[in-house]
C-alpha cells in the first residue's frame, strides 16, 4: 500500500507506523481513531519517497540518492491512487478539488520518522487558480481574504516547487504597497491582491521560462515531488548527519484539506500546551489569533491572546474562553483526552473555521529542563507513568539547562565570536580585562565578564567574582575552564576569533561573520553562553536556572534507586565539596590538590619549593606548605563525613607554577631574595617541548619525592584530625600518571612508609586506600601488573584521549575540520563523549587486565567523561564502581546512570 | 659434592659445569683434562657459596642474601674437605700447607658462572707466616722476593678478608722507602720488607683489634670466606643488575698452588693472545716480564715485552722467543691446541717459574669489532667453525664500532660534560658556535666540531663540514639528532652539562664533576663520544673505523641468506641512499620529505607556502617546491634502483619551519615583501604546547590537501622520469600519524586522486602501493579497520613510545632517575630498545589486527628500534616483514635479523 487515508473518525494508518507513514502521518492517523476533528487527507509512504529519489539517479555528495534540484517522475500508477484517495476527502467534505464554486484547498507537508524541524518544505492552500478563488471568494464571503491566500500560495509554491527564492516575489507586494502609499500587508485590498498575483505569475514565467501552474492536479503532483526532494537538501543531510539520522528513511507527504482560521472574525488559529512548557505547571496553556493563519503566529506580527487565564491572571487580552466558550470548551475536552492517551504533554496546533475546531497536529510538546523534569514527576504522582518512563523521559542535556541560566532559544542575539564551551551556562556582565578590575566593579554591584588573553593563578580572585569568564587562548583543560568548571562559572575558553588588546579593549571577529568586526572596552555589555561558546553583543533574554520545586530530587532519588554505578564529584575545595554533596554526589572521586597550591599566597611558597637548590631550603619551603595543605583537607574530609574522598598527588609539571613573564620573575626574585637571573635560569631549564608528556605526575613523586610525602602527611594528619571530632573519614590516595608497575610499587611503599610514620607519632590509625590513575596507553595495556599494588584505578580519560590519539587536547584546533559532516573524521569531539573504539577499548582492557590480578579492584573514571551521558552508558556496560564529574554535572551523570541501568534491565 | 679437585692432567670437573664451578673454574678443570700444564688445585662449589651467604641471614638492599661485611661460618665439615683436596694438590707438587721449609703457597680467587671483571675478590701467597716465608726465602734462593712476597699477602688478605683498606698499610710501604731515602719499591731490601711486614701486622691489630692470622688453614678459611662474600658486595649487586645476573647463582672458589714469575731471572709472567685483539690477525701475540707477578703487568710500570716478532717486527726489546726459547716453544704448542680445542681466539695467562711453563688461565679473548669480524670469517675458512657460529660469535655492538671510529676504551681523558647519545661514533676537533666559522676553518684545513644551544635547517651546511656536533638541548629525535644520523656524523645533544654562551664560549660542568668547571673558546680542542654522550676534553686517542678486509660484506651475506627479516634504510637524500645501498639496504623503509625542506634556498619557499594567506599564494609557493622534490626523488629513486622506497609525506607541524627569532623574521619579511608584524603574528598563532600531539601529519593532509597533493605528484613524477630511464622503481607513498580509519580512507582517495592525473597527463602508468605509519596507539587498536585501506603499515616505534609511555623523548630528563639501579622503573631506555611489555604489544596487536583484515599486508618498522639487536628479535618474532634504520645501522641490523633467525631455527 503506498497511500494511507484518514478522516472522519477512523484511518488507514496507526500511530506505531511511523517508520512508513512518519510522525506527522502516523499521528494524523492515530488522532482520527481517537475521533477527534481532524481535517480528512492521506499520507504517502516513506518507500514511495526512496522509490521516487532512486529514480532521480546519482549520488548526492552526503551520499544520498538525487540531488535536490533535479526534476524526475513518481512512480507509475501513483497519482491514479492520489486521484482515488482525494475523492474520499472530497465525499466527506462536500467539496471538490478544483471545482471553481466550492474548491477543496489542501496542505502538502513532509513528515520523517522523526522529526527535522524546519528542514523539510510544506506547501499551504494548494488547489488554488484563478477560478477557484473565486469560489473560495464566495464561500468565505471575503474576497481579500482568497486573494491573499492565493498569493500566499504562488509565493510559497514557487519557492517550494519551482525553486524561485520567495525574497522574488515579496518584493512585489513591497512596490505595491508602496505604490498604494501604505504600510501594512492588510491594508491591501482584494484588488491589490489580485494585481499582486498577476505580477508574481509574470515574474514566475519571465524568471524560469516555465508558466506557473493552473492545474491543481498538476501543482498537486509538482507538491509531492518537491516534499520528497526535499529530503536531500543540504541543510536537511547536513540535520541528518549531526543527529544521526539514516539517510535511507525517507519522508512521507501527507496532504490534508486546508481549514481557514482567516476567514472572519469567526475564525482562529492557535498553538496550545496541556501543561506550561516552561515551568511544567499542569495547566492548559496556549495563545491563539483571531481572524489568522498558522504562520502568522509563528510570524510574530500580532500579540497573541491567551486562551485561557491560566497562568495569564493579570493579561487584559480576552481569552479563547471568553470569546470563543464552546470551541474553547471542545478543545479543554480533546487537549485532557490527547495527554492521556499520548500520557505526555502536548503540543497541539488548533484552528476555528466558522466557530468549528480542527486539530491540526499534536505532538510531544518541547518544554525546558525544570519543565520536564516536573511534568515527568508530577505524571507519576498522577499514575499516568511509572518511575521508570519517567526517567527515560529527560533528557541529561535538559538537566544542565536546568541547573544553568541559559540563553533563551527563542532570543534574538549578535554573535561577535565563537569559542570552546568549556564549562556551561550564560551570564551577562560588563567587560572587564583584569583581576583587579573585576573585583572593583563587582565591589560597586556591577556584574561582570573577565576577559583574558588566558588565565593564570593570579586571576582566582577576578575569576570567583565575574558572572563569566572569556579567554583567547587555551583549551577545553587550560586554567580558565578547569577552575570555572569547578566554580561551576559560565566559561568560554580558546576563543581565536578575539584579539585582546593591552589598551583594555578587545577586537571581535567571527570566521563566520562576513567581515564584521567589533570593538569591546572596559565597561562595554556582552553575553557569554558556556554551552556553546557563543559570545553575544550585549544582553540577551536568558532562563534562570530552575531547581527548587521541581522534583528534581525525587527524580534523581529514583535514578540512584536503580543506578549501579556511583556518581562522586571532582572537587577541590571544602566549598566545591559542599556543592558536590548538594547535588548528590556519594563522594569525591578526584581533588586536585595542585589546585590548592595556587590559592593566595600559598603559590609563592610553590614556587620556593621548585626553585630550592638543596634538599633543604625545599624542606623549608614544603613545611610551609604542609599546614595549609592539612587545613584544606580538614575541610574537605568534614564535608565529605562517611562518604570517600579521592585524593590525587601533585600532578602537573613544576614549571606550570612559576611566574610567567619579567615583571613576575622581578617580583619573585625581590620576596625570595635572590637575583632575577637565577630565577629566570631555573624558569628557563624547567621549560618543556610538550609539558602533557613532560615530567610532571608520579615522575614528580620519583625526582622529588619529598613533595609527595608532605602530602600524604597533610592527607593522613587531616584525616586523624577529622576522625577525632567523630566523623568518618576514607581517604583514597591516588598515584598519577603510572605507565609501569615500577612506579605504582615504590610510591606505595613511599605512602605506606610515610602513613606508618604519621600513625606512630599520632598513636591512632586510620583504614585509607591507595590506588593509581589510568590515563597513559601503556597502564592499562600493563593494568595486571599494575593492579598488584592498587586498591582502585581511576581512569582519567582526559589524558588517556590525549594520548591514545596523540592529540594536544590545547592545541587541537584541526579538530573543528575532523568534524565537519564532510570530513568526518570523528563523529564526536572525543574529549566530550569517549572514544569507544581507541579510549573505550583501552578503558576495558585496563578494567579487565586489572581485574584478572585484583577481582575486587574498584574502578572508576575521573576525567571529563565522567559527566557525559554516552560515555557514562559506556563504562556501565564496562563495569566500572563509578564516575566522576563536576559538582555541576552530577544530577546529569545520577540521572544518566539511572537510566543505563533501567535500558539494561529491560534488554 | 662440594669439592672438584684438579691437576697432573685430570680434573674431577669439566667445561660444561660452569654453573656448579664457575666459569674459571670449570675451565681450569678443562685445561688440566686438556693436560695443559696447569698449576694443581680445586673448587668449591657455587651452591657452597649460597648455602653460606644463605647462613648469614638477612636480605641485602639489593635482594641478595647476607650483607658483604657480615662474618659467618663455613658448612659443616666443609674445612674437612677442603684438607683432604689439598692433600691431593700437597701430593703432587712435593710441598705441604704451612711447612717451614717447602711450603705450599695457594691462590684463592672467586669464580662465578659469567665473569664480573674485577668485581670480587681474590687472595695471592696464601699460606705465607713467620715460618714459611723462610722456607720460601731458602726455596726461591731470594730472600727478598720471599718477604715481598709475603707483604704483598699481608696487605691483600687485610684488606679482603679483614676489611682493613689496602692503603692503610701501603703507607707503611712509603714510610719505610722515606725512612731509606729511596724512590722505588725495588730498591727496599729483605730486610727492610721484613721490618714492613712487621709494622704491617702491628697496624692490623691496631686497627681491627684482632691479629693478623699466622695459621694458614685460618688463613684459608678466612680468605674462602671472604671470596663468598664478596658475591654481595654493592659493585658486585650493581654490575649484576646491570648485565642480568641473577643474585643466586652465587660464586665458586678456585684455590690453586701458586707458581711465581717472580723468583728470578728465569721466571716471567705474561698474557697471550692466539690472534690479534686489535685487527684479527692470525698470528700469535702477547707480552710478558721477566722476573715478575701478574700484577706488575696490570700495574704497568714495567715496560712488557712482546713474545715475539710477529706483528711488533720494529721493536728492539727481547722476545720470549728469544730469551726463553723452550717455554715458548712450549707456549706456541699449549696456545694451538688451546685454539682448535676451544676454537675461539683465547687470551691466556702464563707464568713461568724457573724455566718451566705454567698455563694459570685461559679464556675467550677480547677483541675490537674489526678483530671479531676477521677471526669468525677466517676460523670459518679454516674449518674451525661453521657460518652459524661465526654470526652468533659477532655481537651487533662490535659492528657499531667497526663503523666509525671510537674512542680507545683504554685512553685517559677528562669528561667535562655528558649529553645524550644520538649518533654514534669519536670526533675530536676544535671548538666552533656557528655554521659559517665550521665553514670558514673547515675550508682551512681544520677538523671542526660544531657547537649550538640547538641546531636549525640554517645550520646544515656547517653541520656537513663538521666532524661532530654538541648541543644543549634537544633529544634524541632534535634536528641535530635526526640530521647528524642521517650524515653518519658523530653527535652528541640535549648537553644539559654546557651553556653556550653569545660570546663564542660554553662552560662545562659535569653533574658528577665534583665542581670543576671548564670554560671553552672557538678554537680549543674537545673530543666527543657519540656513542656514549661523553664530551671529552683536548684529543684522546681513538681507533678508526675500520671496513676493508675486515671479511664483514661476507659475514653479512651468511647472515641475509638466514634472515626472514629485510633491512631497509632510513635516507632522506640521493646521497643517503647511496651509503644505504653500499650498507647492503634493501630498499628505503622511510623517506622523511620534511628534510628536503629545508635544504639551501627551499626553505624559504616552504616558509611562503605556510604564511600564505589564500589558496593561490599558496599554490604558487609549492610551484616552487614541486620541481625540487621532484628532482630529490629522481635522485633518490635512481640510487634504489630495483628496491623499495617508502616516502613519508610531510609529518612535523608547520610551525617548525618557521623563523624562530627577530632577526630571522625580518629577515623573511623582506624576501616576501610584507610586513614582519604579519609573520610574527603567524608564528606567534601557529605556536602550539605540545607540537608532539599537534597539528602534524596526516592531519596536516586534511586541512591542507595541496601540500600533499604536490608531494603526490612530485613523487610519481619522478618515479616515471627514473623508469623512462629503464630503471625499475618501486614507490610506496606512506601517510604519517593516522589515529582513525577514516584519514586514511580520505589521503589514500586523494593520493589515488592525483596519481590518476598524473597518469593521464604522462599517457604512462606505474605500479605502487599507499601505507599508512602505525605510531599512535589508537592505530594499533583500530588497525584492522586501518588495513582496510592500506598497502602496508610501517610502525614509528620513536611516536608510539611516546604516546604509549606519555614521555616526551626530548624532555625525558627523568628517565635518567628511572633508568638507576636503585629505581629501576625502567630496565632499558625505551628510545633505544623496544619496550615489549607495552609498546611491543601494540606493535603485536596492530600487527595482527591488520593482518585480520588483510592477510597479505606488508608490515615493517621504521623508528630508531630498528637498527636495535634487541628489538629487531622481537619484531621477528612478531612476525614482521621488515626494519628500517639508518644507513649506518644497516650492517647491525642485517647481522641481528640474520641471527634471530638463526636461533629461532635452533629452538
Amino acid at each position: 500500500m503506498r497511500i494511507y487515508s484518514f478522516g472522519d473518525g477512523s484511518a488507514e494508518g496507526t500511530s506505531v507506523m511511523t517508520d512508513l507513514l512518519g510522525g506527522k502521518g502516523a499521528n494524523l492517523a492515530e488522532m482520527n481513531s481517537l475521533g477527534l476533528p481532524v481535517p480528512p487527507g492521506f499520507t504517502i509512504t516513506t518507500e514511495v519517497c526512496m522509490d521516487y529519489l532512486r529514480g532521480l539517479g546519482g549520488m548526492g555528495p552526503g551520499g544520498g540518492f538525487g540531488a535536490a534540484d533535479a526534476e524526475g517522475t513518481l512512480p507509475d500508477g501513483l497519482m491514479d491512487e492520489v486521484v482515488e484517495a482525494l475523492g474520499l476527502v472530497e465525499n466527506q467534505l462536500g467539496r471538490t478539488f478544483g471545482d471553481p464554486s466550492s474548491p477543496l484547498l489542501v496542505s502538502v507537508r513532509s513528515g520523517a520518522r522523526v522529526s527535522m524541524p524546519g528542514m523539510m518544505d510544506t506547501v499551504l492552500n494548494l488547489g488554488l487558480n484563478d477560478q477557484t478563488v473565486e469560489g473560495l471568494a464566495k464561500e468565505s464571503g471575503n474576497e481579500r481574504f482568497a486573494w491573499d491566500s492565493y498569493r500566499r500560495f504562488v509565493t510559497m509554491y514557487a519557492d517550494v516547487v519551482m525553486g524561485l527564492h520567495r525574497t522574488r516575489l515579496d518584493l512585489l507586494v513591497d512596490e505595491m504597497k508602496k505604490t498604494r502609499g501604505v504600510e501594512a500587508d492588510t491594508d491591501l485590498t482584494a484588488e491589490d491582491w489580485k494585481e499582486v498575483v498577476s505580477r508574481m505569475k509574470g515574474r514566475v514565467e519571465e524568471s524560469l521560462s516555465r508558466s506557473f501552474p493552473d492545474d491543481p492536479m498538476e501543482q498537486l503532483e509538482g507538491a509531492i515531488q518537491a516534499v520528497f526532494r526535499s529530503w536531500n537538501t543540504a541543510r536537511a543531510r547536513f540535520y541528518r548527519r549531526e543527529h544521526g539520522i539514516s539517510d535511507e528513511w525517507g519522508t512521507a507527504v501527507n496532504v490534508q484539506a486546508m481549514v481557514f482560521g482567516n476567514m472572519g472574525d469567526d475564525c482562529a488559529t492557535g498553538v496550545a500546551f496541556t501543561r506550561d512548557p516552561k515551568t511544567g505547571e499542569s495547566i492548559f496553556f496556549g495563545e491563539y489569533l483571531v481572524n489568522a493563519q498558522g504562520e502568522d503566529v509563528v510570524a510574530g506580527l500580532r500579540t497573541p491572546q491567551p486562551v485561557n487565564r491560566d497562568g495569564d491572571e493579570s493579561g487584559d487580552l480576552p481569552t479563547l474562553e471568553e470569546t470563543m466558550p464552546e470551541p474553547y470548551a471542545e478543545l479543554v475536552a480533546v487537549y485532557k483526552k490527547l495527554e492521556k492517551h499520548y500520557r505526555d504533554m502536548q503540543d497541539i496546533e488548533f484552528t476555528i473555521e466558522k466557530g468549528r475546531l480542527f486539530i491540526l497536529q499534536t505532538r510531544r510538546g518541547k518544554r525546558t529542563g525544570a519543565a520536564a523534569v516536573r511534568i515527568a514527576v508530577d505524571m507519576v504522582r498522577e499514575g499516568l507513568i511509572d518511575q521508570r518512563e519517567a526517567l527515560l523521559r529527560i533528557d541529561e542535556d535538559q538537566l544542565t539547562q536546568l541547573l544553568h541560566p541559559s540563553v533563551d532559544p527563542n532570543a534574538s542575539k549578535t554573535t561577535i565570536a565563537r569559542g570552546l564551551p568549556a564549562s556551561p551556562g550564560a551570564a551577562t556582565g560588563k567587560v572587564v580585562f583584569s583581576s583587579a578590575d573585576a573585583v572593583r566593579l563587582a565591589g560597586e554591584g556591577e556584574t561582570v565578564i573577565l576577559v583574558r588573553e588566558e588565565t593564570s593563578p593570579e586571576d582566582i580572585e577576578g575569576m570567583t567574582v565575574a558572572r563569566g569568564i572569556l579567554t583567547q587562548r587555551g583549551g577545553q583543560t587550560s586554567h580558565a575552564a578547569v577552575v570555572a568548571r569547578g566554580m561551576g562559572r559560565c566559561c568560554v575558553v580558546g576563543c581565536s576569533d578575539i584579539v585582546v588588546h593591552r589598551d583594555g579593549s578587545f577586537t571581535a571577529q567571527p570566521r563566520d561573520g562576513a567581515g564584521s568586526e567589533w570593538t569591546l572596552r572596559t565597561g562595554d555589555t556582552i553575553t557569554l553562553d558556556g554551552s556553546t561558546g557563543e559570545v553575544l553583543l550585549g544582553e540577551v533574554t536568558m532562563s534562570e536556572a530552575g531547581l527548587d520545586g521541581s522534583g528534581l530530587d525525587e527524580l534523581l532519588g529514583w535514578a540512584d534507586e536503580r543506578a549501579t554505578l556511583t556518581v562522586r564529584a571532582n572537587a577541590d575545595t571544602p566549598k566545591d565539596a559542599q556543592t558536590a554533596r548538594g547535588f548528590g554526589a556519594r563522594g569525591i572521586g578526584l581533588c586536585r590538590t595542585e589546585h590548592m597550591f595556587f590559592e593566595g599566597d600559598r603559590i609563592d611558597a610553590v614556587r620556593e619549593m621548585i626553585l630550592a637548590e638543596d634538599h633543604k631550603e625545599r624542606a623549608q619551603a614544603l613545611e610551609k606548605l604542609y599546614p595549609m595543605q592539612r587545613s584544606d583537607f580538614v575541610g574537605i574530609f568534614s564535608e565529605m563525613d562517611g562518604l570517600p574522598v579521592t585524593v590525587r598527588l601533585l600532578d602537573p609539571p613544576l614549571h606550570e607554577f612559576l611566574p610567567g613573564n619579567d615583571d613576575e620573575i622581578s617580583e619573585l626574585a625581590g620576596k625570595m631574595g635572590v637575583p632575577a637571573s637565577r630565577i629566570r635560569l631555573q624558569v628557563e631549564n624547567l621549560k618543556e617541548f610538550n609539558p602533557m608528556m613532560g615530567h610532571r605526575g608520579c615522575r614528580l613523586g620519583i625526582t622529588h619525592p619529598e613533595i609527595y610525602r608532605m602530602q600524604v602527611r597533610a592527607i593522613l594528619d587531616a584525616a586523624l584530625d577529622v576522625q577525632e571530632r567523630g566523623q568518618t573519614v576514607q581517604p583514597e590516595i591516588m598515584i598519577p600518571l603510572v605507565g609501569t608497575s615500577r612506579e605504582l610499587e615504590i610510591l606505595r611503599g613511599l605512602v605506606l612508609a610515610e602513613a606508618d610514620d604519621v600513625f606512630e607519632r599520632r598513636g591512632q590509625r586510620l583504614d585509607f586506600l591507595v590506588g593509581t590513575m589510568i590515563e597513559l596507553p601503556r597502564a592499562a595495556i600493563t593494568a595486571d601488573r599494575i593492579a598488584g599494588h592498587a586498591d582502585f584505578f581511576s581512569f582519567g580519560t582526559n589524558d588517556l584521549t590525549q594520548t591514545t590519539f596523540g592529540y594536544s587536547r590545547d592545541d587541537a584546533r584541526f579538530l573543528q575540520t575532523y568534524l565537519e559532516p564532510e570530513i568526518a573524521v570523528l563523529a564526536d569531539d572525543p574529549f566530550v563523549s569517549m572514544d569507544y573504539e581507541g579510549v573505550g577499548a583501552l578503558v576495558r582492557m585496563g578494567t579487565e587486565r586489572g581485574r584478572s590480578t585484583s577481582p575486587d579492584l574498584k574502578v572508576g573514571i575521573c576525567g571529563e567523561h565522567g559527566g557525559d551521558p554516552r560515555s557514562i552508558a559506556f563504562v556501565h556496560e564496562v563495569g566500572l564502581n563509578y564516575v566522576s564529574c563536576s559538582p555541576f554535572r552530577v544530577p546529569v551523570a545520577r540521572l544518566a546512570a539511572g537510566k543505563v541501568a533501567l535500558r539494561e534491565d529491560v534488554n
